[in-house]
């Protein structure tokens, strides 16, 4: 038995014990724990991690002392004591919803979601993997979605490192282009794989992945289910599925940065129903005590999301030419914060969804933000070796991830507790800090007005009663210049270039 | 009595007597005539032109031997004879509307509609009307609007050259940027004008406008009301406006060109209900035998276009985004040629009607048109002696002229009647000639996509059955490359830019 004397306050304490390999330890056997400290007790289920060794892990909330029962079928009860220490620096504990519409920190600290897609980024080569977050380090993301499955799809036919489960993949080197997209092959695969047999090799990977992003101060947006699938794993019984949903839940809850999303695209996965769907949340519910963020990410249909579950909806945009401008509306009918995940990549793929200029994926961040939401990121430049950022991580080739950091600091100055959207011009998106100006009337501290693709050379704008310094900031050349303090009725030149917004401060006394 | 003995078919036959000019002749006397050929017998009013002049406007559309009888309230009934004689060239006849969605000249030849707007071009001085004249030539533009009144508004704040009632305008030299915008100076202006006297020389710069106008193949698309007003004009009595309305009807139904709008932004005329917009179309009705086009355009709320009056729908965008993207939905809702005259205009100014690049203006114009819609075009740049293409004319300054002229050259190559949108893409806007894929599975001839602001580098494609040539046109650099003769799934490698659409056109026989 393994057990660490300390750890830090929303790390991960990981006990091991050994056990029986022979027969399949998945199904024939189980190990789980009971952890108490002065504020918390939790029960936990361990998973089986090859070898013959059986793991427990779990996430401590609070710092002291703490104690933990670990019982199994098929050894003693065992008892240890461990001491939990302080966070370690950087680590701010688990994301929560505040202010109905926004993310903070468990410690508190705020949280601005700018995160980006790589969905199968973990099972490519090693080299590759390294790049991804040298390339992450060097970026605004502090989020970022991706599978747990590996992903079958156009640009994606060449085989993942790792599979989830024991067996052999089917042979995909005579797949063309053609015969992929018109779905002329044989999608009627024989089952090569055992999915009763989980291979703890490819979760592995998904440990030090999650941990690797934990340390950048990334959310892991873990996508559990997909439909990108030539091995059978999105057409698993119900029995199936539950053993790999709780294998997920015991492997992966423990890490404070981990996020739930049950799908990418859920209405595409055509074998599964809405009930099936309300059983994985359950599972949730019931197996992940810490209450990691949860959602069910659409194509075309969008998920109940007044669904008591879901704690924010990420949503891929259902319109071809209005994305994030419908942020406002969706938090209006759904209450919650709207997290923008797929908008279309930057890009210049064959299909829609991957072929906006970069000025275009920015302009959908700050009309996004203007609306009240959060949005994501993807880039799927055509590349020799066909590696895509959406995809596959790697390098970034395209124009927006500087101006992705340049709005990640001008997101530090603006006030904790987020931002909502307010109709003050029919021609622009302005948003000011949420809780303000509920009667409609009061002057707000902070007004943010994003002109879009408009290219105004000055604004008329008759302000709210107070003086205001307004800030202009160009969003795709990167500058904030102060246009003056200004009052009532203002006329305020602008360069007439695209992508302006107006930041207005209050700056006289309430 | 002036009466000429010879008129060529769709020209403007003019009959003159002499009468009373004292009292209000606008008022006190009437004069009318009843025409006949072969084909055709017409009723209609006469109108004062000044100085005891009494004019009767004819469009006569047959060849041969007519006669008019002349009466009046004031004279003995006149009988002439005159003969009508072949079209001029470039005079195609009045407009009509084919294929339910589309227009042709009443002679059969096709219109493609590429319209622009300049408000009040007529009222500027003699100097600023030729430039406008002058541009015009060298434009793409077959169709404009304007109004038949003075226009009150930001960036027109000059008095015109003339007004359409006797009486002295207010001041309106004290008025501001910042006055008008915040509406703070008096609306409730002293009344200068008789509204039972009209002023003829008013009218006569509009005949001339008109008349000029066909003589380059230009369709006059007269606004009859518009709200945009600070002289009384718009706020008149039941009486007033039918003396307006008959006077306009009956001096200028007899050109060929002319297009009746009932009213720009008709919802903004608070003080004019429903009822009386039904009213004035039936002034319409009864009183233009030529059955000139009719139509109502919106600000915010769109007019019931189911009317039967209505012969096409005459829209401003109702949103901000997405604008001639909506143009296949209103085809379903109204059954009539859409023709989106407001899309937001090329330029620089402060609102954001007014300040869309180049490009964005042409991506509209390619999108209203794969949609089976037409679209117009307006121009909006500040200038330092504030003539702006939108309201005064002059020169275009923009970018989006030359890629105007480049469409219409290229539909000139397109079939006759019209197109209608198809969903062939979930990423493009994809259109067929009208009354082609009819049941969905036939190949049509011919195939217009329009990726807009996306840039595949290449696109995958299953055409329908046959073979088809496709070329690639680059809406904005104004290029048309083929690139092949393809056939079912075809991979078509493109140049990665924004603006690009492709027209496949079938080459096999059916």
């Amino acid at each position: 038995m393994n057990c660490p004397e300390t750890i830090a306050k929303w790390g991960v304490y990981e006990l091991s014990v050994a056990g029986p390999a022979d027969g399949n330890p998945f199904l024939d056997h189980w190990v789980r724990a009971d952890f108490a400290g002065e504020n918390e007790k939790v029960t936990v289920d361990g998973f089986y991690d090859g070898e013959g060794i059986y793991k427990v892990r779990f996430m401590p909330s609070f710092e002291g002392a703490y104690t933990a029962v670990i019982t199994s079928d098929f050894g003693e009860e065992l008892r240890v004591g461990f001491h939990v220490t302080a966070p370690q620096e950087g680590n701010h504990g688990p994301m929560r919803v505040t202010n109905n519409y926004h993310f903070v920190y468990e410690d508190g600290t705020p949280y601005f979601s700018i995160g980006t897609t790589c969905y199968a980024w973990v099972f490519q080569k090693e080299e590759l993997r390294r790049q991804t977050l040298e390339q992450l380090k060097d970026s605004a993301f502090n989020k970022i979605r991706f599978c747990l499955m590996p992903k079958h799809y156009i640009h994606n036919l060449v085989d993942p490192v790792t599979f989830p489960y024991e067996g052999t993949p089917i042979d995909r080197s005579h797949i063309t282009e053609e015969n992929f997209m018109t779905g002329n092959w044989p999608y009627d695969y024989d089952n090569h794989f055992d999915y009763t047999r989980l291979n703890p090799e490819h979760f592995r990977l998904l440990d030090e992945a999650i941990a690797s992003l934990g340390e950048l101060g990334i959310e892991a947006d873990l996508i559990v289910m997909h439909p990108y699938d030539c091995w059978g794993f999105s057409k698993m019984t119900r029995q199936q599925d539950d053993l790999y949903w709780n294998y997920v839940v015991a492997r992966f809850a423990a890490y404070r940065n981990v996020w739930w999303s049950l799908a990418n695209e859920w209405d595409l996965l055509r074998e599964k129903t809405v009930d099936d769907w309300e059983h994985y949340a359950q599972i949730l519910i019931d197996k992940d005590p810490y209450r990691h963020l949860r959602s069910i990410h659409n194509c075309i249909q969008v998920y109940d999301h007044t669904r008591p579950w879901i704690t924010h909806c990420s949503m891929q945009r259902t319109d071809l030419y209005k994305t994030t401008e419908l942020a406002g509306e969706y938090r209006v009918r759904y209450g919650k914060p709207i997290v923008m995940d797929e908008v279309a990549y930057e890009g210049n793929i064959e299909q829609g969804w991957g072929n906006i200029t970069g000025e275009e994926m920015i302009r959908r961040f700050w009309e996004g933000i203007c609306n009240g939401g959060y949005v994501g990121h993807g880039e799927t430049y055509i590349d020799p070796e066909d590696i895509l950022w959406w995809s596959h991580g790697g390098k970034l080739h395209g124009t927006s991830n500087e101006r992705l950091k340049f709005l990640a600091e001008f997101a530090k100055t603006l006030p904790e507790g987020g931002l909502k959207p307010v109709k003050m011009a029919w021609d622009a998106s302005c948003a000011v800090p949420e809780g303000e100006m509920m009667t409609g009337q009061e002057s707000p501290s902070l007004i943010l007005m994003y002109l879009g693709f408009n290219r105004p050379s000055f604004r008329l704008w008759t302000l709210p009663e107070g003086s205001y310094q307004i800030d202009i900031i160009d969003t795709w050349d990167m500058t904030i210049t102060c246009a003056g303090v200004f009052k009532g009725f203002s006329h305020i030149d602008l360069p007439g270039k695209q992508y302006i917004a107006l930041c207005a401060h209050r700056v006289d006394a309430d």
